[in-house]
């Protein structure tokens, strides 16, 4: 029994995934796993330089080599007749830029795309493609991309003139905001504090890499299989970027490992596309790691300089930044810098913040997108203020903290605290030993997406849809399913429809899932359940209002001996006017609630080494209502591990001449099981109002707080901030040998 | 505009099948077609024997033959501990019979099944399969398999005591019914007449041959490929036949390449899946054309002895039948002895049907299972009767004729002899040729489905259902969603989903599909019309009612201004908590109405050769609505194709060892181009209340009455009455011969 008087006989019960078999026995179908007649591989001629003139383009050779069905680069997409879809479809010709032509802005950037026989011919080709280059002066840090005296990547772009009247260079994007009067805000504050806070890009490192396979068939129609978060994501950005009808293109999603953001499309798919339609054969996309780290969409890096007012009691009087945002040659990122607020009430506050090209890959989302960069600059200062103004970190937080609406912040901290021993955690700490603590906000989104329940006659459930599972959200329709039905969870099956065959979802990315699509889920089951006991009502001839489902049967309340199986209800209702008991439930968006996950970390630093060992990391989460218990867990695990490991270890590097120095996973660090500590989640459930049973989306938020948590465990173990992340054992050394040498600290 | 006032954009227009190029390009993908990692081809061990008792079966040998991964008898089946999954579902065990053990009763039943790596390996162990036999009498003709002087074929066979006192063996099942009173009627009579029809066994001859693949994951979970009429009914036929839960098979349909009534499951599925469950690798199991005309469930023949009694005027006063069927080992088939009261006015009718066993293959259904032997006897004797009274044999129907409901089976009939010039037919007339009618009617039947209608963001429209189309069904489910969302039938796309994934469909036979899935498709769209109108009302603040849905557009009929396309309603959809635009419906049995396929050939016969050249054929069909003109039609004319050949050339042959005589398509005729005049088809259209727009199933009636037609033209060409079917040049000749000696004529 909850404490609402609401009973579940499944949500929140510690069920094991539903494709965990075919996860650990290895039969899950992923898209590298398909294989199609006449399939030919497709790869990419890519620059060597970050940033260069292209002055010839010869592809003769690599044409001519026996087995190359098809080497395509952005003369084809202007002059190629054979392309004729976007003909058929647009009376006048819309030329997509999808290859460098006189000029590359990154190290990687296609130039070329070869499909041939084998990927062995087609790497063969690769290097017959002749490029001949004019390196120019690369930018890697946007502090120096920004300043004046630079040339602009992009020639169309216009200087801007800052917010402290400097001029701005290669600015992509810009966001203001102000909340107040900061300067009064200052004016009210015993201290001010302002440091600036450098986090580096991060890959999202998802196992499987990008991959896809494109197939058109004798009508044109598109058959595209990929790794993605959102089929029919996929299927709208080709639709979009090559002019192909909606319901021309078959998007089908395959068993997914990993996308954390960065699988929506558009990084290859549409390159398959166009070679499946030049050839005419199926085409194949696999990404290298090499290739991931040069080519693909990471999150970006940020350099934010954070000013807090504040008075002796520790309330937050004004708080202000300025942010330089590193989305290499796209834009996005700095929007992010709003996060900087938090769920503090602070009255006055104000942000300005810049998306400064460099040479670098485009960017993309990576859990709770910026997040993780603009709340280690907004947490780290305030355990830095914290400790100057030697007030507990936990309680200058708790002091400063707003009251949200379904949710409860403050418990929320609280029970991370409470559960680490927080309050007597200096029994528990030995020599270069400390603990870091650090919140994260996040509401997650909704999207629109539609689910369909069947009942079959053996009493079993389908649960039907366009759903990706990424994180387990497979296993919470289930959940969900059963909750409404009154059967067992193993009853249900969820499937994944094409997007051809179902009906429409939105993309798994945003924290949506649960929220947006367990909500169709729930409004498709409840149609079948009415559906069930209506027939259960005629067949027994008793008001409706006395029957239930339960343990797979409908009962009668009030007379025990009219019951029914659901396998019995599905009979019955394949022999009534009224048909098969499917039920249909549809959703779009109402909004959620905002939550925090809050997370405490104990590490023992070696001062002389750098190195930092994690001893204890703990996450909780105001999760609304854990529907599939095991998946919130494994979302505020994954999380946490996401976030201290930016923290800790990960950096894409690059050298002075923008070449990308450790594009594999030997020398880009993710953390080993070594590294990782035994996680604990303490789960708070504050139920939303719009949330199936109140759930609220939980895959984001565990990754935002991971970088200042482990910052200010370093700073209470050995005494020094390290603002620079990942704090790496190099930054660790350094930041003590500053101290030594009385430059900070 | 309609005669009743209703008004049709797509209903009945001439638009191509939805899967035309697909199919007409080759890129269908069959059974065959589908190829797994680690797939195992399954062959049989068959019986050389139409009946023997088998003295040893030793498989030892194929065994050890290398690449073969299984040998599967009897004996597996009540031993093999290896078929975990039936053991884990049943507490105690249930064996199958799926292999003969100790007696054969028919030449090419199944001994053993073998899975190896390749069909030759597995042919070649097929000849190492040591089996001895000890030869019994085999029976062919029921007839005599039913004296009293036969052993039973099954040693557990009781005699049966027949209609006139007589000892019937080897009786599979009987039928029997009485209306008013016969002998009566026969006293009313001024004339009586007797004659017996014999009908030989025909093989549906699908193009594509029973063909099957089956998967066993790691969960025990089966999937299963097959051609087949009803994916759902393959999942029902392996659940109850090897005692796997519905929820752990998923049944895929792929395309089919006809099947006419003989691919509901149970020839090779079962096998296969046993193979798999064996094996744990996929099995494929393809028929050969052989394998077909040996083990495969045609339809059966009969020996139907009629007796009607008429007066003067044509009026009939009774009718009687004594009919012996020959279902093989199997039964079925003598209830459609009732088909002799056709849709006539008889007062008394009496018939006596039995299925009585023959050493041959168990029969299945073939489109109108029945109708066509019994229509043949029905049918034939009318014209006889026609003949000998002098009366036209088209005014000798109609003056019989009952009245229907929601049908007129009158101007049915009228129609088509009008068409071809009946009542001038003798100015059209040469030598040795002839004209024939006759008429048979159906019913179709309803079956439970349900289907899901999607809008997607460019206008376009998804059906997804479970139906499987054999005869352009989903052309019909377009035209239906187009027709009630106002949108081109090019818009609407119909995508098929296995019993995994799509709601409950009803298998394709029985003329259900337009009838019951069209039901399904109509609610479903009506469903997401209906959201549609509901989400412009609100935008455009205006009453539902004044809204329409045409030309892609929701348009206010008062207001033309306010107009929205369908793509603009998707769209908002989206953005509404009501979701993403998706319709569900669902239908399960409502009646439909009788109706009759009436047809007419001139033909022209050589009495010297006996062959029969066919100048027209014309059929004429009271579809009650024409949803799909163009599929209507091919059912028309493949119908009246498949009767005319039964009536001139199919005929399996049985040697007097039970052996078939002619198991291939050279010695097993069927129609050429050559043979094939051009059938023309006259519709008519009286609406039922219950089927959409007033549909009736179109696929079985037309088989019905070819027998009796090109018999009644062979007649009237030639003066002689052929009343063993098929009628070939040899019956011919025969009955010419046996009129020249006096011995009927």
């Amino acid at each position: 029994m909850e404490p609402n008087g609401q009973q579940f006989h499944v949500v929140g019960s510690r069920v094991p995934r539903v494709d965990a078999l075919e996860k650990v026995t290895g039969r899950a179908r992923y898209t590298a796993d398909v294989h199609l007649p006449g399939l030919l591989y497709g790869v990419f001629v890519r620059s060597p330089y970050a940033h260069a003139r292209i002055t010839r383009i010869d592809v003769s050779k690599a044409r001519a080599l026996p087995g190359v069905m098809a080497v395509m680069t952005q003369q084809d997409l202007t002059e190629d007749q054979a392309l004729v879809i976007q003909e058929e479809v647009h009376a006048t010709r819309r030329v997509l830029n999808l290859f460098a032509t006189d000029k590359v802005t990154y190290q990687g950037q296609k130039i070329a795309a070869i499909a041939a026989v084998s990927r062995e011919i087609a790497e063969d080709a690769v290097r017959l493609v002749e490029v001949e280059y004019d390196p120019l002066p690369a930018y890697i840090d946007p502090r120096d991309a920004a300043k004046p005296e630079t040339t602009m990547i992009y020639d169309d772009r216009q200087p801007v003139i800052g917010p402290h009247g400097e001029t701005l260079h290669n600015v992509a994007g810009e966001s203001h905001h102000q909340i107040g009067d900061v300067d009064q805000g200052f004016r009210d504050a015993d201290r001010i504090f302002e440091d600036t806070y450098i986090v580096h890009r991060a890959h999202q490192t998802y196992i499987e890499p990008q991959s896809c396979i494109a197939e058109v068939g004798p009508d044109g129609k598109v058959t595209v299989w990929s790794s993605t978060q959102g089929h029919f994501a996929v299927r709208a950005n080709i639709s979009s970027s090559l002019g192909i009808p909606l319901s021309q293109i078959n998007s089908i999603g395959m068993t997914i490992g990993g996308g954390f953001g960065a699988k929506f499309g558009g990084i290859i798919d549409t390159y398959a596309v166009l070679l499946a339609q030049k050839t005419r054969r199926p085409v194949k996309i696999v990404y290298t790691r090499e290739e991931e780290f040069l080519d693909a969409r990471p999150a970006p890096g940020a350099v934010i300089t954070i000013k807090t007012g504040v008075t002796h009691d520790g309330t937050i009087t004004a708080r202000q930044a300025f942010a330089l945002w590193d989305p290499g040659i796209g834009s996005g990122g700095c929007g992010a810098t709003g996060r900087i607020q938090g769920v503090y009430s602070i009255p006055n506050v104000k942000w300005d913040a810049y998306d400064i090209h460099t040479n670098k890959p485009a960017p993309g989302a990576y859990r709770a997108p910026g997040a993780p960069q603009a709340t280690f600059a907004s947490e780290s200062q305030l355990n830095r203020i914290a400790h100057e103004l030697g007030i507990d970190p936990v309680e200058l937080r708790l002091k400063n903290m707003r009251e949200g609406d379904q949710v409860d912040f403050k418990a929320t901290l609280k029970a991370v605290a409470d559960h680490v021993g927080w309050w007597q955690r200096e029994h528990d700490t030995g020599p270069n030993q400390g603990w870091g603590v650090a919140v994260g906000e996040w509401t997650n989104g909704a999207g629109p997406g539609a689910a369909v329940v069947s009942i079959h006659e053996d009493g079993s459930v389908s649960v039907f849809s366009g759903l990706m599972d990424i994180t387990g959200t497979d296993s919470a329709m289930a959940v969900i399913a059963a909750e409404v039905l009154g059967v067992e969870y193993q009853r249900v099956k969820v499937i994944r429809g094409d997007t051809d065959s179902a009906p429409y979802a939105t993309a798994s990315g945003g924290s949506v899932i649960t929220f947006s699509m367990g909500n169709a889920v729930l409004r498709a089951a409840e149609e079948a359940r009415e559906r069930i006991l209506a027939l259960a009502a005629e067949q027994f001839a008793v008001p409706v209002d006395r029957l239930e489902l339960r343990d797979g049967q409908v009962v009668d309340r009030d007379h025990p001996e009219n019951a029914m199986s659901l396998a019995e209800a599905a009979r019955l209702g394949m022999r009534t006017i009224g048909g098969p008991i499917v039920g249909r439930g549809a959703f779009a968006a109402q909004p959620s609630a905002t939550t925090i996950a809050a997370q405490i970390a104990k590490v023992e630093v070696n001062p002389d080494t750098g190195q930092v060992r994690l001893l204890k990391y703990v996450g909780s989460l105001d999760v609304g209502r854990a529907i599939y218990a095991l998946g919130v867990e494994g979302q505020m695990e994954g999380g946490a591990v996401q976030g201290f490991s930016w923290g800790l270890m990960e950096q894409m590097q690059y050298a002075i001449d923008g070449r990308n120095a450790n594009p594999n996973l030997l020398d880009y660090r993710i953390p080993t099981a070594m590294d990782v500590p035994y996680v604990e989640s303490v789960l708070v459930e504050v139920p939303t109002k719009n949330g199936p049973f109140g759930c609220k989306g939980v895959g984001e938020p565990p990754i935002a707080p991971g970088i200042a948590v482990v910052a200010g465990a370093i700073h209470d173990a050995i005494g020094v901030w390290c603002n620079e992340a990942p704090i790496t054992p190099e930054r660790v050394v350094m930041a003590c040998q500053e101290r030594k040498d009385g430059v900070r600290g």
